[in-house]
């Protein structure tokens, strides 16, 4: 079932003052800044992560056992976050590699974290076991319609307050981000998905046929590092013909250095990848073409902004 | 003669599409940042940079001479930037303390830079010397009306991006700034001047009757270290019965990192200034009071936010 522009507005409906409507600025005539490194927990991930505790309080899903979530990064942070302003526990689960700084924003939000195994896979598997014996809910990363619907919601917001555009560049992990926008402005706008080249889900999907597994790594990994790409998000860039660039380690290590130097934004990797797709020429958009950045993420270590 | 409320408009009219209109968040109910670190070269200085060289302009007072300006600081790369957007020479008089950094920064502008002196005066008095000799035209950094009236066009924006509100918080150096965003929302809500304790220009000048000299110190020193108030904000802050709270360096410092902390925003300590007012209770809004935070200046080194 593919996600449709209904399930993204009445996911904008669902979760209208629990998330900010991040601004935009035109940093140059004709290329635009969607700044949602200021959601709340400095990503968009607050997005999906309440429209799926939203859509499962309406149907009875989310109960008094709360939820469980996998993730040391932003969907971890987004999925405690919805669930302490929902009045509901969070178990998150982590793999014993997190790094400390990030625990500790995660313990900020009330979480009750769980450190399982060397890697993301078997912190999801520790979440799944969880949620079958207890019945919480699961809010998957980006595989699940709910969360997809909501990251649409930034799609939405653009058609708002940018008066014309003709493409967004957005980076691309599992994929929910990118889906959620295409299936938002499809009728409006291109998008374009911008991969690091050594975590490329999207181009594999796209030769593959379908999401297949891959390794993953660079400096991106923490943010855009799942091995393949989800199913939903599959199906909406098929449906909408998005295609995707692939960027270097490089020019998304200048491209974060530049948003900080020329903009003042400090990001992520993943909150500058999809900005490096312009600095590094990977994207050249034709004379006069109007282009939205979403700059996604801000949960960083701003000692190594410069 | 006490700049005006049309003064501000026909400042916002000149100044229109050389400055940005910079974003506001509502970060909580009745709080509201106005977030001009986002503006050009990082601070809201351009405003009043490009409001006095396009009136310059009008005049003939700006000739091929260009302008001098007296800052190793954001007034130092606002007016450079502003000279090198309408074309013309900008020669920067800096103290030869003037970190690397910034005039490496400065230099991107195509400024030329005349180091000079051991502190700001000197560099001052030898702006003035050259201004008499070549023509030249002299941007202050905050006592001249046409940079009163470019700042205050923050506040005219405010008025219409925020929907209500009853105070603005402002940081004060010279008092540029805080005299424009008064003079432009007068009759709408309240301006509370927010000062280090270690540079406190308003408070002095109130208790003095008029501007006078005072010390300067303290860690918001490189934006908020000017030795007294300007006349024309001390005309404008009596005029609008603006009044002014103090703050300690460790609330700023405690500010700063809050910021980035909760909001992904990177701030100098003067950026910070008028947060600190609110985190440290040096200003305590009443239940329901509906306050904007001036969130000005992000020139800043990132590895000292954490
Ligand atoms: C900052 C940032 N950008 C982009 C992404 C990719 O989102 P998606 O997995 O929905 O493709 C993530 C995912 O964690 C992220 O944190
Ligand atoms: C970031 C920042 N905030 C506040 C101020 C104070 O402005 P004013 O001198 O107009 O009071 C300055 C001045 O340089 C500044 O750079």
């Amino acid at each position: 079932m593919t996600v449709s522009l209904e399930d993204v507005q009445r996911a904008a409906e669902r979760i209208a003052g629990r998330v900010r409507r991040t601004p935009v600025i035109e940093v140059a005539p004709g290329l635009t800044f969607k700044l949602e490194l200021l959601q709340h927990t400095g990503s968009f991930k607050p997005r999906g992560a309440f429209n799926r505790l939203l859509t499962a309080k309406e149907t009875g899903e989310l109960t008094g056992q709360g939820i469980v979530a996998a993730s040391g990064g932003n969907h971890g942070l987004a999925a405690a976050y919805a669930a302490r302003e929902l009045g509901v526990p969070a178990r998150i689960f982590v793999p014993e590699t997190t790094p400390a700084a990030k625990l500790g924003t995660l313990r900020t939000l009330d979480a009750d974290i769980v450190q399982v195994g060397s890697e993301y896979a078997e912190a999801y598997q520790a979440a799944l076991r969880v949620q079958e014996e207890t019945g919480a809910l699961l809010v998957h990363a980006y595989d699940q319609p709910e969360v997809v619907a909501g990251q649409g919601t930034v799609g939405l917001e653009l058609l708002e307050q940018v008066d014309g555009f003709d493409t967004v560049l957005v980076a691309v992990g599992g994929g929910g981000l990118i889906a959620g926008i295409a299936t938002a402005i499809a009728d409006h706008a291109q998008v374009i998905g911008v991969e690091p080249a050594l975590a490329p889900t999207m181009h594999r999907a796209l030769a593959d046929g379908a999401p297949t597994d891959g390794t993953v790594g660079g400096v991106a990994a923490d943010s855009l590092g799942a091995r393949r790409l989800g199913d939903h998000a599959f199906a909406a860039v098929q449906a909408h013909h998005v295609r995707s660039v692939l960027v270097e380690d490089d020019a998304i290590v200048a491209a974060r250095k530049q948003l900080w130097r020329d903009h003042h934004l400090a990001t992520e990797h993943g909150g500058a990848t999809a900005y490096a797709a312009l600095t590094s020429g990977a994207y050249e958009p034709t004379a006069g073409e109007r282009v939205v950045v979403v700059v996604c993420g801000a949960n960083t270590d701003p000692g190594t902004l410069i």
